[in-house]
């Protein structure tokens, strides 16, 4: 066989282990979306067993050997071109996946459905003792996993790596104590003022007209939705099963206009990443967002630097009143600016406003180091979140379920590696938000405008079409012409919130 | 390994075969009632892989090793007990698939997609022609299936036994000339009567309350929504991803009120079946109806049997008036039964009444072992078809696309094998229909209130749990102590037109 031959055979391989992947997201999805009751039981092990098959397919003696053989071909090639990314990421994700024993990752999926289920029950229960042994299982096999990588400063560092290449807790410390210093005593100045009413959020918002509209934005600002859908379920998400198959997922309170419209826009922003990728990688590796960090910068963006700005309510405010005359007929569009930009001590990550919501992420990146050092034990875990609560956001749980039971991600398998995306994802939204605006200076008043192309072709230029071709900080070299820096997003806070609380 | 862990280890293989399947099936629903158009082409290639997969794990190696260790245990075990008849089922299968040669194989399925997709383009522009080339590799590649299996009396064979195993073309022919030589004067007698006004079905009716109304009698009936769900698509079908997990489709006319209600009906019998299958069987090949006639015997008795009876719109047209007051206030239950059983020379095999039905299929079994004879070309098929419509319909199309382009089925990879189902559905619909008011003698006019628990259960028992578990012939004669008999069905339609018509 030539070595176009075998790498076009690679390509195959790694197209059914993607579309194997695919078709357990589309089962997960339909979980969530559609599936009647009953079909838990089956459902479940349908997906696991997809997922299985497709990481047997990927680790198999085949893919191992094609990449061995390519080496040669790999090093021919322009590093910039396709075949060439394509070989990077193969190798990268397959080295990764095989320094795992399969027997200790037949363990790890056990203790994942095992935590999963107790958590299940522990939150509602509000019983943090539930979760207690799983958990320091759990804690035992993330730092077991670290180990496989001995070349890692940190255990937490593969994990990370895993999610946000070339990310290190060395790297993360410093970036997130910034943003820490910066962020409590900017909360603590807004929170000392008396709070905004923001009461007319939570008048009664029909379900139709609230899906309506933020879909209608959606497409807007350029989901497309030949290539995309929306529909319901309990915790909103973006899945694809291929570029031109990308959906997202909404929930509507309709006792709060936020809900469903924020959760839609910044979806939207996950999904248009999806669908932006070059139709010339579908089907490989290389066709998905390149980071955790980088698709939530998207999300943010759409949601954040744009969905709540000023500009944009400019524009869409008379329609939102068109679709609720009764409930903002009397509302202006300022008060309703201040109103969803409201900053709040709260205690819910998810629900949490801009100034805020990075401190929630940063309480939790800190308690997954100190477990992960052995600094923190699991049975301490609860004090320690309210304690650290209390010292950033200057509020205390005074139930579990509300502080450490809250988020899934550490009773899903694995403690570490599932945070830091988020506020990195915070950070680079204002610094590709900034380097669009630089590059063409009229995006602020398109928006006003309801005009979203610029912006939409900037970002599809600069970040989505290329997938995963280049890693994230290359990316954020190419499109921003700086590394990763904290100063636009820190900007972009003072400048916001100084204006709205006249600090 | 013992024999009990070899018959373990075979159940393991044969339910991930089957977990392979039912996520293909997945796939294909979502395809027809929520997938973007965008999503077409990955779609496909993600189901054709999963289907090949499930074969290429079900005939490779390691299942025939199994299958034949564990001759031993099934001589020993009970021929009626659940393992025996599993061994017995997963035999009949393997040996029927490792008859197909693989390469064989990729060409029916190349040529079926190649013949679908000149169908879908053909069907529209009324042009035969398109599919002439795809449909003669079709016919020349399902003679050469019947020759794989050198034992068939018919090249046919093979086929129809794949669907209703047992069947035979030797069997069908008589039975189906009875049918034809009964049916072909009724529908005469009929249709030179002065035929009904069912102009009152043709009023707008809205979808919603369309929707609701058919629901619910699929619910009253036995359906259950917890196991459950139906949506919209062009065709109406059931599916199922385990027996917990039984979906249904219709679809809304709005200009016909036939159209939703009566596939929810059929549909819902199906879905019955399949949810009626025995918890124990879940996973295995056992879980599923037994044959297409079988199936069909479901759907017709539900649809027809009970839902355009007299005594069921006795209970329930009281509610379909209040759903739609204006369309049916002036309409007597009377004039509405003699709508929905009005009897016409018609085209179109889906929309046909009860009295015509059987002669759109027996046309198209005919025809189809003419064709694998060679006693009819393919580029005869248009006027061969025309012929056979005039002389047992009294009808001819005067487009291709109400005749020979009609149905999918011939386009979809073989000819022979798919219509005998329908028929057979028919026949047995009536015979266990008479068998279980046989048994439970208060079903009618249970029926008359509205109250399907005794029928049900019935059907339940004698059918649905079994799954697969006996052969079609032998569940037939477990449940209606007889073998399968036409009689029944002669009698039903000749004891309900006879009076509807009064002839």
């Amino acid at each position: 066989m030539s070595l176009e031959e075998k790498l076009a055979k690679l390509k195959t391989y790694l197209g059914e282990v993607n579309d194997l992947g695919a078709a357990a997201s589309l089962l997960a999805w339909d979980q969530v979306t559609y599936m009647p009751v009953g079909g838990a039981v089956a459902r479940q092990r349908q997906i696991a067993l997809l997922q299985r098959l497709s990481h047997e397919k990927f680790i198999g003696r085949e893919v191992g050997r094609l990449l061995d053989d390519l080496v040669p071909l790999e090093q021919e090639l322009d590093p910039d071109s396709l075949d060439a990314c394509l070989l990077r990421v193969a190798r990268r994700d397959y080295e990764h996946a095989v320094k795992i024993p399969p027997d200790f990752l037949a363990k790890l999926h056990e203790n994942a459905a095992r935590s999963y289920q107790a958590w299940s029950e522990a939150r509602p229960a509000n019983d943090f003792s539930k979760v207690v042994e799983p958990l320091e299982l759990t804690l035992e096999l993330s730092r077991r996993y670290g180990e496989f990588f001995p070349e890692s400063e940190h255990p937490a560092d593969p994990l990370i790596d895993q999610s946000d290449e070339g990310m290190t807790v060395a790297l993360l410390r410093p970036l997130f104590r910034t943003l820490r210093r910066e962020l409590v005593p900017l909360v603590e100045a807004i929170c000392s003022q008396e709070s905004v009413d923001n009461s007319v959020l939570h008048r009664y918002y029909p379900e139709n007209e609230q899906l309506a509209f933020g879909l209608k934005i959606a497409r807007d600002f350029g989901y497309d939705l030949g290539r995309g859908r929306q529909d319901k379920s309990p915790h909103p998400f973006a899945t694809n099963f291929s570029i031109d198959d990308v959906r997202i997922t909404t929930w509507v309170d309709e006792r709060d206009v936020r809900e469903a419209l924020f959760s839609t826009l910044h979806e939207s922003g996950h999904a248009m990443y999806e669908q932006g990728v070059s139709r010339s990688l579908e089907g490989t590796p290389l066709a998905s967002g390149v980071s955790s960090g980088v698709h939530e910068s998207q999300s943010r963006l759409w949601e954040n630097l744009v969905g709540r700005s000023r500009g944009f309510w400019e524009h869409y405010y008379p329609s939102l009143r068109e679709s609720f005359p009764e409930q903002l007929g009397g509302v202006s569009v300022d008060s309703f600016y201040r109103a969803i930009n409201s900053v709040r001590k709260s205690l819910v990550r998810t629900k949490a406003d801009e100034v805020t919501y990075n401190l929630h992420v940063i309480l939790r990146f800190e308690l997954e180091l100190e477990l992960l050092e052995g600094k923190l034990a699991i049975h301490d875990l609860p004090d320690a979140w309210r304690d650290r609560s209390y010292r950033y956001l200057g509020i205390t749980p005074e139930e579990d379920r509300d502080g450490v039971l809250q988020d899934v991600h550490w009773y899903s398998g694995a403690i570490g590696g599932a945070f830091q995306g988020y506020s990195l994802g915070n950070i680079l939204s204002a610094q590709f938000y900034e380097a669009a605006i630089n590059a063409v200076p009229s995006i602020p008043s398109e928006i006003e405008a309801g005009n979203f192309t610029s912006l939409y072709t900037w970002l599809k230029f600069n970040i989505y079409r290329h997938g995963r071709k280049y890693p994230p900080q290359d990316l954020i070299k190419r499109a921003t012409s700086q590394d990763l820096m904290i100063e636009p997003y820190l900007r972009y806070l003072r400048t916001k919130y100084g204006k709205l609380y006249s600090l």
